[in-house]
Order: C-alpha cells, then sequence, then structure tokens
C-alpha cells in the first residue's frame, strides 16, 4: 500500500484532486471526507436545476458519485465531517454526522479544499418572519425546491453573482422579486456602465431594485431595509457573499494571506509540512496584477485541485495562476471580466486608460446579431493589455476568451487589434468585436 | 491639393483603404474605380440574403454607398474598369462600361486591390445546357436570386466554402441539390476527420454527394461528371475556386510570389515604386509557418486595406500576417481552423503531433450544449500550439478565436491548458473545451 493521502472536502477542488493522484499513482491510498451529502457536485449549476428541472436534471449536477469513486479505489465518506488535524502526528479527528462516531485517521500527506461558506449577516428576526435560504450545498438547493409551491414574493440580499443568477431562477419560476443591495450599485467589481446595464436590464424584467441598502431586520411577512422600508416577502434569499472556510486550515498552524484565505505556492503546498490546500479555501496569483486574489470559482478550484492531485502523487505540477476571469447570465445578458479593471489597474502600479465601445456580435446584416459593450483597459506605458469586461446578450463569452488568451500572452493592444480571428457573417462582423475594442484602445494609450 | 491616389478596386481593401486614407489625410484626391456596379459590399454575405432577404436585406450588404463616399470627399467610379497602368508616366488607363468612353488619369500613389475571380473551367456545353452560375459580384447573386422560382435541382460544381455555404442556401429555399467535388474528398486544408464529419452532415440533410469527380460536360437538362454519371439539374453553380486577380499588375511590372498573387511588404509596398496592393489578389505572410499564402478572405482584405490606406497617407503602419484562420457554416456546423494542420506543420519544418477529442460546448446539464470536434496541432520539440481545427454545432467560432489569440502569443499547449477562461454552466463546461484539448496535447507532445 502507498501513502495515505487525506483529502477534507470533495466538491470541486478535492474530488479533482483524488481522480488526478488516482490517475497518477494507483498504489495511493486516498480517503475522501465530505460534511455534505454529495460530492462533486456542480455548485454553479444549481440555480439551473431550480428554473428548468425538466432539462437540467438533479442527476446530472453530479459529476462523479462515491461508488463511481469507490470504483477507482477511492474511498469517499459523505456526512463525515472533520474536527480537527493533528499535523504533528498526522492525523484527522473524524465525525460521522449519521452515527455520531468520533475518531482519528492517519495521514501522509492531507489536502485542505473546505471551500468558502455563505455570509449570514447576524440580523434580529421576528418569530413569525419569512424562512431564509442560502444557496452553497445540493441541501440548501432541495430545500428552495421543496418551497416551490409555498412562495411568490422573494427578497435577494445581495447582488452579487448568486444573487443575480437566483432573480434569473426565481423570475422563470414567476415569482415576485426583490432585491436590496448594501454597496450605493451592482457588482462593484465592473465598471459603473457595465453595472448599469446589468441594473436596467434587472428593472426591465420586473425586479424591484433597493440599492444602497442593506436588510436590517425579519420582520413578520417581510423584511425591513436600513432604510427603514419594508418589503413583504414569503421567502429571503441571504447572498451576501462568502468567506473562505479556514478554521481547521488555522487550526493545525496553516498560514493565511492578506486576502484572509490559505496561502500556498505554485505547487499547493502550504506551509506546514505535508500539507497541501486548494479550492475556494485558498487565494492565488492574479497573473496581470502580481498580487494575490481570493478568487472562489469553480473552474479555479477544479484548476487547482488537479495540481495538488498531481504532486500529491509525487508530480511536480504548478498553477499558473488567474486573470480574475469571471462570466454570468442575468436573464439575457452575459456578464463578463478578465484581468484587471482600470482602478485595479492603478493599484498594480500601471498607468491605465480604458476604452468603452458599443459594437456588433455577428455581422450587423445577421439576424443573430447584437450589441455588445466592451471595455478595454490597457497601459500607456508599455501598450500592454490588461483587462476586459463585456456585457451582451451575445458574444460576450467568446470576447472575454479571446483576451483572457491575449492577457496569457502578454499581448499588447496593437497585438490584439491584429491578431488574425475567424470571419464569416454568421459568427462574427468583419472586424471582430475585440479587433474593434483594441483599435480604439491602441490609438488611446498613444494619446 | 495633396497627392493623387489611384485604388483600382472597391470592395473589400479598396474601400477600407479609401476610407482609411481619407480620415488620416483629409487632403489628399482619392478616385476608387471599380468595375462592378457596386462597392464596400459583404461578398461573404450573399448566401444569407439569397436564403433569407426577408432578414437579410440586399441594402444592408452594402456597408458604403458611393454617395457616402463622396461625402468624404472620396470620388468612387463604379462600371469604371482600368485596361492598362502605366508606373513610369504615372497614369491609369480607364473606360467607363456604360458610356465606353476611355481615358487616361494620372496618380501619385496607386493601390491594386482587384481580387479574386472564380474559376472557370473550360468544359462543352450542350445548347440547351442549363443555366451556370458563379457566386462572386451582386451582379451574380441578383441574377441567382432573378430565377429562384425557375429551377428545383441544382447542381453545385466545387466542395469549397462558397459550395458548402450555397449548399445550405439552397436547402433552405427547397431546392434539390447534388455536389461534384473533383478532389477524392470535401475540405482538402481541413483533417480528413473534420472533412468526414462534414460529409455526414451534408447526407444527413439530403445533399447528394460525388467526390473523386468534376464535371466533364454540361448536357441537356444536366451535367455528365468525369465519372461518366449523368445528373439532372436546372441550374449549375460554378464554385471550382478562385485565382488571384493579376493581370493589371503583372502588366505593370509587379512581382508576383510562388502562391501566384502578389507579393509586397509588410507596408502593402509592391517591388514597384508608388504601387501597392492589398486584399484577394495579394500573399500574405503566415504568422506560423513564416511562409507566404494565399488566403482570400474578406476579413484579411480589411485589414490589409487599413494597413495600406495608412501608408499611403504616409503612416508607418505594418501587416502582421495571418494564422490562417477561418470559419463557414453548413447546415447546423460551424467548421473553423487556425494555424497549421498537421501536414502543414510537417512542411513548416516542425516536428508536430496532433490529438483529437470530442467535447463539449457548455456545461453538460445545460439544454444548450452540444458536442464540439477539436483537433489540435502541437509542436513536440518546444511544446508550442501551432493550430487547429473544430467542427460542431455550438463553440467552434469561440474556441479557434481563443486559440487563435493563444498562437499570436506563441503559447505553447501547456499554456493553453492552463489559461484562466469564462466558467458559467450557460456559457462553458467548468474545464473548456479548449483547455480539454490542450490538455490532452501537452501529454501527447511529451510522450
Amino acid at each position: 500500500m502507498g501513502d495515505r493521502v487525506v483529502i477534507i472536502g470533495g466538491t470541486a477542488a478535492g474530488s479533482k484532486a483524488a481522480a488526478t493522484a488516482r490517475r497518477r499513482n494507483p498504489d495511493l491510498d486516498i480517503l475522501v471526507l465530505q460534511s455534505g451529502a454529495e460530492v462533486s457536485y456542480s455548485a454553479c449549476g444549481m440555480p439551473y436545476y431550480l428554473s428548468d428541472e425538466e432539462h437540467v436534471p438533479r442527476k446530472l449536477l453530479v459529476a462523479r458519485t462515491p461508488d463511481q469513486f469507490a470504483r477507482d479505489g477511492i474511498d469517499v465518506r459523505i456526512r463525515h465531517k472533520v474536527e480537527g488535524v493533528d499535523p504533528k502526528k498526522g492525523t484527522v479527528e473524524i465525525t460521522n454526522l449519521e452515527s455520531g462516531k468520533t475518531w482519528s485517521e492517519s495521514f501522509d500527506q492531507l489536502l485542505i479544499a473546505t471551500g468558502a461558506d455563505p455570509i449570514e449577516p447576524p440580523i434580529p428576526v421576528a418569530d413569525d418572519a419569512p424562512p431564509v435560504v442560502t444557496l452553497r450545498s445540493f441541501k440548501d438547493m432541495d430545500r428552495i425546491r421543496q418551497m416551490a409551491g409555498e412562495y411568490q414574493r422573494v427578497v435577494i440580499v445581495g447582488g452579487g453573482y448568486i444573487g443575480l443568477e437566483m432573480a434569473d431562477t426565481f423570475h422563470a419560476l414567476g415569482k415576485q422579486i426583490a432585491l436590496a443591495e448594501l454597496a450605493p450599485r451592482l457588482l462593484p467589481n465592473f465598471e459603473p456602465s457595465v453595472a448599469e446595464i446589468v441594473k436596467s436590464h434587472l428593472e426591465g424584467h420586473g425586479v424591484d431594485l433597493h440599492l444602497g441598502t442593506g436588510v436590517a431586520e425579519l420582520i413578520s411577512n417581510g423584511v425591513r431595509l436600513n432604510s427603514g422600508e419594508e418589503i413583504q416577502a414569503d421567502l429571503v434569499l441571504m447572498a451576501v457573499g462568502l468567506r473562505p472556510s479556514t478554521g481547521l486550515a488555522q487550526q493545525a498552524g496553516v498560514k493565511l494571506g492578506a486576502t484572509g484565505a490559505i496561502t500556498t505556492d505554485a505547487g499547493m503546498h502550504t506551509n506546514v509540512e505535508r500539507i497541501y490546500a486548494a479550492g475556494d479555501c485558498t487565494e492565488v496569483h492574479h497573473f496581470v496584477s502580481d498580487q494575490p486574489i481570493w478568487l472562489p470559482l469553480g473552474d479555479v478550484a477544479n484548476r487547482q485541485g488537479r495540481v495538488a492531485g498531481e504532486n500529491i502523487a509525487g508530480g511536480k505540477a504548478a498553477f499558473s495562476g488567474v486573470l480574475g476571469t469571471a462570466i454570468f447570465k442575468v436573464f439575457d445578458l452575459a456578464v463578463a471580466t478578465t484581468g484587471l479593471n482600470e482602478s485595479q489597474a492603478r493599484e498594480a502600479g500601471f498607468d491605465p486608460a480604458t476604452c468603452q465601445i458599443t459594437t456588433m456580435s455577428r455581422a450587423r446584416y445577421m439576424p443573430t446579431c447584437r450589441n455588445l459593450e466592451l471595455l478595454m483597459v490597457g497601459d500607456k506605458k508599455s501598450g500592454r493589455l490588461l483587462g476586459c469586461q463585456a456585457v451582451g446578450e451575445d458574444g460576450a463569452d467568446k470576447a472575454i476568451d479571446t483576451i483572457a488568451a491575449g492577457l496569457w500572452g502578454e499581448l499588447t493592444a496593437d497585438d490584439m487589434a491584429e491578431i488574425d480571428l475567424a470571419y464569416a457573417p454568421p459568427y462574427s462582423p468583419v472586424m471582430s468585436p475585440v479587433q474593434v475594442a483594441a483599435e480604439v484602445l491602441r490609438k488611446k494609450l498613444r494619446s
């Protein structure tokens, strides 16, 4: 028998690490401990199941069941909680949440993939307040699903990705939606003009928006905002954000970074020997700003999990960092970003300029053509492309991926304007949105 | 008055050059001579007008009319043919095709943007043969449009982009289609497995395919193939390919390259002083192979036209070359390529390997998810990415643009597997098609 590998957490990073380590080294003894009832599931898919379970069946959100892991010789235990880690002895304390039984397991190598937890603001709750839900686990999802017939008026607290995606979901279910966001505008990581487009789009779909105000109290049949205003509600979705789940790591002496998440090197090693970390509980290196950021996203966790799995099995893989790329859908709009926005670029020491254009997603005479808004940021000193934000009904994902590849190659705005991209009327205008934006930006960087 | 600029050809390169030169230098005296009846039109849009003129009106295919050019102080003359160029005297001989009048105009700078002509194979034509059409000009398009009610059975000769796009168009119009291609398979610039997918897709839409045989003769009410087989037809579309239109250039002493098209430097200067060339009549530098190729595509012509226009107006712009990127639609499929395929890579001196994968365009549980086939080529020596082909109903254009940006940055397969791309279930699987392919390729390059 090879080394004993214990993995705490079996969602994105944990399950990917387990599968990767197994593939690389068939001799490893791999134990995955998951406090919830499911492993290897797509948290990002939950809003789509909730809005359209006929086409998005629950089982499809699960990439691999514990039985499937077992067939690969990976021991996955659901409903098992790790209570503590002793890095010197090389043991973890485990509670079986079903039986209550507690015991200790030893490890040669440990991966902390504990993810992130929803922030639950401490606000007063009246006895007859509407039910409050979050959306992080399958348990949360199933609870919202079970209540489907019992509510009509929803208040969403928080205007981040999850809040906005769920506005779309509740709308698809025919619910009446109010959304309260503490910040004076939606999407603080996006430029104000992007947030404004999203705001109009939400209002156009009948979402009752309350910006610059949080929820002060859950009252009888509703919520009271900080502003004093009361909104009636049958259900409250808390989506005010996440925080990295680092309790076990801290208790084991694992160092956190300035972002509050676990620091690792590119190989996913923490400062404690034999302990790795990956996924939403860790911070990552930003390729453009050269600074650590906390970016709790499923695809990042997945790539980190692969690196951790390789290295646990004796490899020498490295995680190259992120561009801060993200995308989400809200009603008909895709909202996407990669790289730095202008203020982030300034903080990172660049001399940035931004261009904003409205262009077309395909040849203007094709019925599938839609407007696409692009904000592209570059550095005046070097001409280097630094980032881009895109919002529109069509083509935002394509533009952002193309630009992300450009950022990875450290291309300039000049380069970006000249790339030979794929043109045919059903797919792109003769000058693609990316080229049009880069053409405007290159001039701006020289002026 | 500034320099006298004469531009021969007013489609993509010529009209873009005129507009760019005007913007940069308001004093130039610009004359554009176009033998056809329209300038600045989208040749690539013609199949979409023919299949759906309700949604794709004719006028939308024209980017700018002669009147619009006139308002910018650009003198555009349609139905004016240039008969000869005297580079020493700096004059062109012009015939007005309407009046028959002939005269000479002088130039300080000349741009040759004469485009490409359809190849018309010299085959015997019976007196009562069906009408034969090509599709290059608006005149061709209008002729096909006018005959819409008069034919039911079409034979398409040639299985390139235009032949396949028009198969889609004729199918949309409810016509019965046979297609003959001289080569033993479709799409010789694509890998055989891509051609095979396209072949099945065509057959699935009822196209009667005849590969490995050209048309020997146009007979009464049909065609006779080289194989001897006869096919009944009411209309024959000749789409066997294009050749660069270089007659005027050769007569003026302008040098052609090995591809048969005009050679220019990166600034679009020919070997003859004061004479520039741009668009489908020129060859271009391939960024990956470092060799000249002939790539008659609208977006390439457009970018070359911009460079020529800048330089004619005193600028110092350079055309950086192409990746050989191309895409076309045939029924539900997008078929796309960028960079080199394996045999082109070997010819260019690389030590290539190719991976082929079938992956998903979006999260597998989204109803919009489709299979996407990718063939990715890399260099074993350097690990560098060399090219990719994609075919599928969804996501091929996005994958190819992302990879094109990677090729422009000379990224390796390792880089490509690690780029931080935009993930959300409606837009991408957690590992995007590009990452999945690069992950398989990186392993193959090391083995």
